[in-house]
C-alpha cells in the first residue's frame, strides 16, 4: 500500500516561512561534507560543522559542493540556510519532503527540487526521496534525505579529475548531479519492465484474484512514478530557457540531452501505464473466459446424466405390469435390462459427439 | 447525496446586480469584527455595527482587516458594501454563495472568492464554505458563511505580534489567510486518504454491493473536490501575474509558493481519483471472481453427485430379473449392494480428484 | 429520442445566402413588436408590420427594441432585413434554426445566435429554441422561433424603469437578454439535477433494464446541452474582449459576471456527465451483483437437495435382502426409515451451516 | 469492412514528384470540361482536350473554370499539370487519391485538396472521393476521380446567371464549390442519423449478436468521416487567415459561415460518436440482463422441482414396512399418496409465491 | 512479447558523453562506404577506412554521404566522429539506440535520429532500427544499425543520374533519404493492416482466449510505433521552421509534403489504435454471448427433464395400493404406463414450444 502521506495537514495554523520538519526521518544525523575544487586543484572534507560554512561560501575561485544529508535536524538546517543566505521559504521548502520538483529563482541563488526513486526492496514499489540543489557561481548546495550513494560516482570523478568536470563551473557540476538523477529513473524503470513481465507470464499461465491486486499495485506505482517525473520536465525545461541566472550557455546542450532522457523517462512511463491497461483487459478477459468453461463443464454434465436419470426414472416406476398388457412390458423383456443400459449409453454418445461438434471441449 | 442546490435557479428574472442570499443559512445572525493593526499598535474589536465601517474605511496609517460572518441579512451587507463602497456586482456575488472560485479586478479593489472545504460529521462528506475577500492598500474584509476559526490563529498571530504579519500590508495579510484557506485543503484530503485506505481493505477483505456505492461517493467527493480546487489555482496563478493592483512585489515568492501548495493540492486529487477508479476495477473484478467461486461449487456438486444418483436410479430399476438372467443379475449378487455403494464411492473420489487437478478448490 | 434534425441536407445545391427556414415550425404567424426607450420616456407597440422597421431604424436618441416571433413567413423577415440592412448570409443564419451560438462582426452591427434550452414535458427531455440579436448602436433586435416570456420580465422592468436599464444603452440591454438566457439554462439543469436524484434512488432500491435507458437518455441530455453552452462560453467570451464595436467599456463587468455564470453551466454539465456515468457503473455492477445473488440461491438449492436425493435414490434400489446379509441390510433394520431421514436432515442442516459461514446469505 | 487502402507503400523507393496514380479507378476516361465567364458572357465547353488547356490559361478579362473527372490516364493529366505550370508535387498530390484534406500555398496558385463523402448503397458505408482545387487570379482548376452531378448545380448556377456568382472572382466560386462539398457531408450525415436511429430501435427491441457489429461498423464509419473532416477544418481556417494569395477580402464573410459549417459536420460527427458509444453500453448491459433472466428462470426451475423429486425419491425407497413399525408407515396410509403430492403441490406453491415475492417473475 | 530494453540504465554513474554502444549489435562489423557526388561526376567507394573520411571532409565542390553500417566498434567510431569533428555529445547519441527521434542544431552540423520500422519475420511484431542524419553544407553523414537496402534505391538513383537528385544539395538528399525512411512506415502500416482484417475474420468466425493476446499483441505494436512517429512528426517539422542551417529555402516544398506523409502515418496509427480498440469490445461482448447460448442450453435442458423425472419419480413411489383405493391407482390402470409416458412426452413439447417462442434457439 502506498501512503501518500501529506504531513501537510500538520503545518495548517502555522505562519507560512517556519521551518519544521514534513516527512520521514530517514538518516540518523545531519552530515555535511564539502568538496572544493576547480582545475588545479581539489579539497574534500567528508564532515564539517555547520558553522564551517560561512568560510566556504567566502571562496571564489574554486567550486564548492556542499552536500547535506539529513533533514531532521531544523537547528543545524537553520545555521546552514543563514550561512549562504537562504530565503525563509526556500529553507521550508528544503525541510518539507513532500515538494513538488519546481524550479526557485531567486535574486542570489536558484533553488531546484527532485525527487529520486528507489527501490523499497520489502513491498517491491518505489520510494522517492527528495533532493534539493541551491545553484549559485560558485557554490552548489544540495541537500538529500539520506546518506546515498548515487553522488559519489560523480565526487570520485571530480577527485580524479575525470572527464571535463573539474574544468566547469557550477551549472555543469548541477547538469552531472542531475543526469545522475535521472539515470536512476531508468534504473526503476527497469525493474518495473521485470515486473510487467513477470505480470504476463502469471496472466497467462495461471491468473488469480491475487493478480488483480498486483496490476493494481504497479498501475498506482507508475501513478506515482509520474507523479513526480512530469513536474521534472517542467524543472528542466525551464532550466533551458534563456536569462535562468547561474546557468551558463556553455551547458546549453547538455541540458537539451538532459531534456530528451526526462521525456524518455515519460514516454516509458506512459508504455508502461498503456501495457498495465491492457493486462487488466487480460485479466478480466480470462475471468470472464474460465466462467464460460466452468459453465460448459456443468452444462455437459447436465445434458448427459440428466436424459440418463430420467430413463432409469421410467423404468422404476411401479406400473402393475400384470394389470395390462401395456403396462411396462419391457421389464419382463428378455433383454429388457441390457437394452435400458444401451439406450442410456446410446444417448450419452450421441450428447458427446453433439458437444464435441460445438467445439465445448 | 450531495446536493448540487444551483439556487441560482431563483434568480431568474431578477435585475443583475439584486442583492440576494443564494444558499443555505449557516449562521444565527451577521456578525462584524474588525482588526486594524500596524507594526506598533493592535486595535481589536469583536463586535461592531455595520454603521461604523465608515469609520475603518478611513485610516491610512493601518491595515484593517473587518470579518464579516454570516450572509443571509442582506440589508447589514447592504450597509457594509455602501461602507467600502462595493459594486452592485461585487455584492451579488458576496451573496450568492454558488459562485465559483475567482479573481475580480475593480478600480477601487480586487475582489477574491474562493471555497474551504469542511467534513460534513453525519455523512462523512466535504461541505463547501464561501469565503470572500476584498482587498485594497489599506483594508482588508472577509465573508464567510458562518463563524469558524479557520482564520483564529491568523488574528491570534497578529494580536501577538509573533512573525513577520504585523510588519506587512494587506497583501500579506490576504496571502496568509488564503494559504491558511489551502492548509484546509489538506487537512481534508488527509482525511479523503483515510477512507481511501479503509475502502481498500474493506475491498480486499469483504467486497459488498454497499461498497460499490461508497466507492461512488468518494468519487463524488472528489469531482466536488476537484470543482473547487481547479478554479482557485487559477485565482492564485493570476494574482501572481504582474499589474495587479494591491498586490506586491514583496510577496512575490510567497504567491508562489502558495501557487505549488495549489499544486500539489491538485495532484493529489487527480491521484486520488485514478485510485479510486482503480478500486472500482478491483471491485467488478472482485463480483466476477466470486460469480467463478460460486459457479464452480454448483459444478462440483453436480458433477460428483448426478453420476451417483443415475447408478442408484439404475439399480432402482424394476426389471424382471425373474424374466432373464440379463435382468439386473447385479441385484442378486452376494455382494451387489456393497459393490454399487463402492462404485459411487469410486466415481466421487476420481470426480474429486479430476477437479483437484484442474485447481478448482 | 432525440432527432438531430440537421434539415441541412435541404440546402445542399442552393446558393449561399440563399433565405429558406430551416427547422420546425413552432410559431402561427410571425409577430413583431418594438419598444423604443431612454431614460425619460418609453414607446411600446406590442404589433407593428415589417414597413414600420424604417421608421424605427431612424431613431437615434433612443434605444430601439425590436422583437420578432416566429421565422416561417421568409418574406416578412425579408422585409426586416432590407429595413436594418442586413448582410444576406446573417439573414440566412437566423433563419436557419440549426444555428450554431456564434458571434459574427459585421461593419454596422454585430450578430449574435444562441441557444435557449426549455422542457419538452412530454419526454421530459429538453428542446432548444435558438435566439439571434442583432446590435448596433441604437438598435437590437431579436428573433425567436415562437412566442415566449423569457424576454417579458425585462419588457416589464423597462416599461417601469426599474434598475440601471433605462439609462444605459443598446449593450447593456444585450447583456440583460443574454443573461436571462443563461439563466434558464440554471432553470433546466436544476430539472436534470432532480432527474438525476430520482435515478439514484431507483438505481439504489429497484434497478430494472429500463433504467439503463434513462441513463442513456440522461446522458444524452447532456451532450446535447453541452453542444449549446460551450459555443455560447465562446460567444460571451469574444463579447469580452476588446474592440468588439457597439461594446461599450461599462459593462465590462457585467460580461466577467456572464462569463463566469457560463463557466458555471458548463462545470454543472461536466458534472452531471460525470454522475451519470457513475450511476452506469452502479448499474452494471448491480446486475452482476444480482446475477452473483441469483446463482447462489441456485447453488445452495442444489447442493443441499442433490445429496438427499441421492440417498433416496440408493435405499430405492431394489438389491435382493434376501440373496445376501450384505445387500441393503438397513431396509430391514427397526430404526431404518427414521435414520434415513435423520441422516437427510443433518446433511442438510450440515449444507446449510457451511453456506451460512461462507457468508452466502 | 473498410479497406484502408493505403496504396503509399507501392511508392516506397521511387523519386519524389513522380507522378504515379494511386487508388482505385472509379473513371472509364479522363474527360476535361472548361466553363468561362464574366458578368456579360458564358462559354461552356463540355468536352475539351489537354491541350487546349494552354488558350484557356491566357484569358485575364474572364474567370476560367476547368474541371477535370478522372484521374487514372497520367499522361494527359502530365499535360494539364504544364499547361498551368503546376509544381511536380502539386502533380503527385492530385494523382494520389489517399491525399489528407489540406491547403499549399505556391507562388503562382493555391492548391486545395479535400474529401467529398458518398454513400456506398452496397455496404451501406460511405466511400470518400478526392477533389483537388487550383485557384489563381483568374483559372480555377478542378480535379474529380469520376464524373459526378455535385458541381453541376454551380455550373447551371453560372449559366443562368442567378445569383451574384457571374460578378465575382474565382476566390467566390472556390467557395461556392467547397461549400456545396460540406454540404454533401451534412447529406450524409443525415443518412448515418437515420442509421443510428433504426440501431436504436433494434437495440430496444430484439438486440443480438449481430447488433453488435453493426454497432462497430458504423462507429468505424464515424472514425472514417472524423478523419476527412478534421483537417477539412483546417484547411478552410487556413483560407480565412489574411495573406492568402487569390483569396479577396470580399469573401471573408463567406468563408466564415463555411467555417462555421464544418465546425456544424464536427460537432454532429463527435455527437454520434458519443451516441454510439452509448448504444454499446446499452448493448452489452443488455446482455448481461438477458443472461439474468436465464438465469432466473433455471433458478426458479431447480428451486421448485428438486425438492419434490426428493419427495418422490423418500417414497420410493425399499424400507421393509413389515420389518418396523417406523419404517415407512405413510406407505400404509389410506391418504398416504394424495398426502404426498399434496404435499408437492404445497412446497410447488409456497416456492412460486417466495420468488414472485422476491420479483423474479 | 515486446522488450523495452532500455539499456539505458547501464549508463548510471558514467560520465555524460562517454560514448559506449546501447542495444543489441545487429551487424558483424562496422562498413563506412563513400558517395561523392555532383552534377557533373560520381564517385562511389563501397568499403572505406575510418581514416579516409578526414580526406572526404574537404572537398566543398561536390555532395559527400558517408554511410556508416554498424555502431559497435566505439572505436572506429570515434574515428569518424573525430574526422568530422562530431561534438561528444553527438557520438553518445548516434551509439544509443534506445534515442528518441529528435533534432539537434549544432553550430558546424544540424543532428537527425529517427526509427525505422521493419518486421520480426519470427514473431509477426516490429523492430525498430536507429537512423542517423550528420548534414552540413557539403557533407551529409548516415549511420545505420546494420546493413540494409532502403537506401539503395536512392544511391542506385545517385548513380544513374535519375531525377534531380544530382543537381540539388545535401539537403535535398536528407530530404529523399528521411522519405524513403517514412515510405518505410506505410509498407509497415499495410501489414498491419492485413493482421487487422485476419483478427476480424477470426473474431467474427471464432473467437478463442488467444484472440485476446493477439488483439493486446496488435495494441502493444501500435503503441511503439506510436512512440516513434509522433516525435518523427516534430523533427520535421522543426526541420520546416526558418533558420535551421543547412536547409534550403528550394526544398520547403517537399518538407512539406514530408510532414503531411508523416501526419498521414499518425492518423493511420491512432484509426489502427481505434479499430482495435473496437475488436476489444466485440471479443468480450462475443464471450458474453457465448456464455448466454451455454446458459440456455442448461436451463433447457433443466426446464424439460427435470419435471419428468418427478413424474418419473412420482410412480417410483411405493404407496401400498392395496391398503386404500387412493393410493396411485395410477398403477393399476390399463393405460397407466402408456399415459404417464404420453404426459412427459407431452411436458417436454409445450417446454420446447415455449421456449421456441422466447426465442431461445
Amino acid at each position: 500500500m502506498i501512503k501518500l502521506s501529506l504531513g501537510q495537514a500538520d503545518k495548517a495554523g502555522l505562519p507560512p516561512g517556519t521551518p519544521i520538519h514534513i516527512g520521514e526521518i530517514k538518516a540518523d544525523s545531519v552530515q555535511i561534507s564539502a568538496l572544493d575544487y576547480n582545475e588545479d586543484q581539489v579539497d574534500f572534507r567528508p564532515r564539517i560543522e555547520a558553522m564551517e560554512c560561512r568560510l566556504l561560501a567566502a571562496r571564489p575561485e574554486t567550486v564548492t559542493w556542499v552536500n547535506i544529508d539529513g533533514l531532521h535536524q531544523v537547528d543545524i538546517l537553520q545555521k546552514v540556510g543563514q550561512c549562504f543566505q537562504l530565503h525563509p521559504l526556500t529553507l521550508e521548502d528544503i525541510l518539507n519532503t513532500n515538494q513538488r520538483p519546481k524550479l526557485d529563482i531567486y535574486d542570489d541563488y536558484i533553488y531546484l527540487v527532485l525527487k529520486m526513486p528507489g527501490l523499497n526492496l520489502e513491498t517491491g514499489g518505489f520510494w522517492f526521496e527528495q533532493v534539493s540543489f541551491i545553484v549559485s557561481g560558485t557554490q552548489l548546495i544540495t541537500f538529500q534525505e539520506k546518506a546515498g550513494d548515487t553522488f559519489d560516482a560523480v565526487r570520485n570523478r571530480i577527485k580524479d579529475g575525470r572527464g571535463r568536470i573539474r574544468k566547469m563551473g557550477t551549472d555543469y557540476l548541477l547538469y552531472v548531479l542531475v543526469d545522475s538523477v535521472v539515470d536512476h529513473y531508468f534504473v526503476m524503470l527497469e525493474k518495473v519492465g521485470e515486473q510487467i513481465e513477470e505480470m504476463e507470464m502469471e496472466l497467462v499461465e495461471k491468473p488469480e484474484p491475487s493478480t488483480m491486486r498486483k496490476i493494481n499495485f504497479l498501475k498506482r506505482e507508475m501513478i506515482m512514478m509520474r507523479k513526480s517525473v512530469w513536474p521534472l520536465r517542467e524543472v528542466i525545461s525551464s532550466l533551458q530557457r534563456d536569462g535562468v541566472p547561474f546557468i551558463g550557455d556553455s551547458i546549453r546542450f547538455y541540458l537539451k540531452d538532459l531534456y530528451d532522457h526526462t521525456i524518455q523517462v515519460i514516454e516509458t512511463v506512459e508504455i508502461y501505464r498503456d501495457m498495465i491497461s491492457g493486462m487488466l483487459d487480460i485479466y478480466l478477459s480470462s475471468i470472464s473466459n474460465r466462467m464460460n468453461e466452468v459453465m460448459k463443464v456443468l452444462t455437459i454434465y447436465a445434458a448427459i446424466f440428466v436424459p440418463l436419470t430420467l430413463i432409469s426414472g421410467i423404468y422404476g416406476m411401479n406400473f402393475n405390469t400384470a394389470s395390462s398388457p401395456f403396462n411396462m412390458p419391457e421389464l419382463n423383456w428378455y433383454f429388457g435390462y441390457p437394452s435400458a443400459l444401451g439406450l442410456m449409453v446410446l444417448i450419452g454418445v450421441i450428447m458427446l459427439v453433439i458437444f464435441k461438434k460445438k467445439g465445448w471441449f
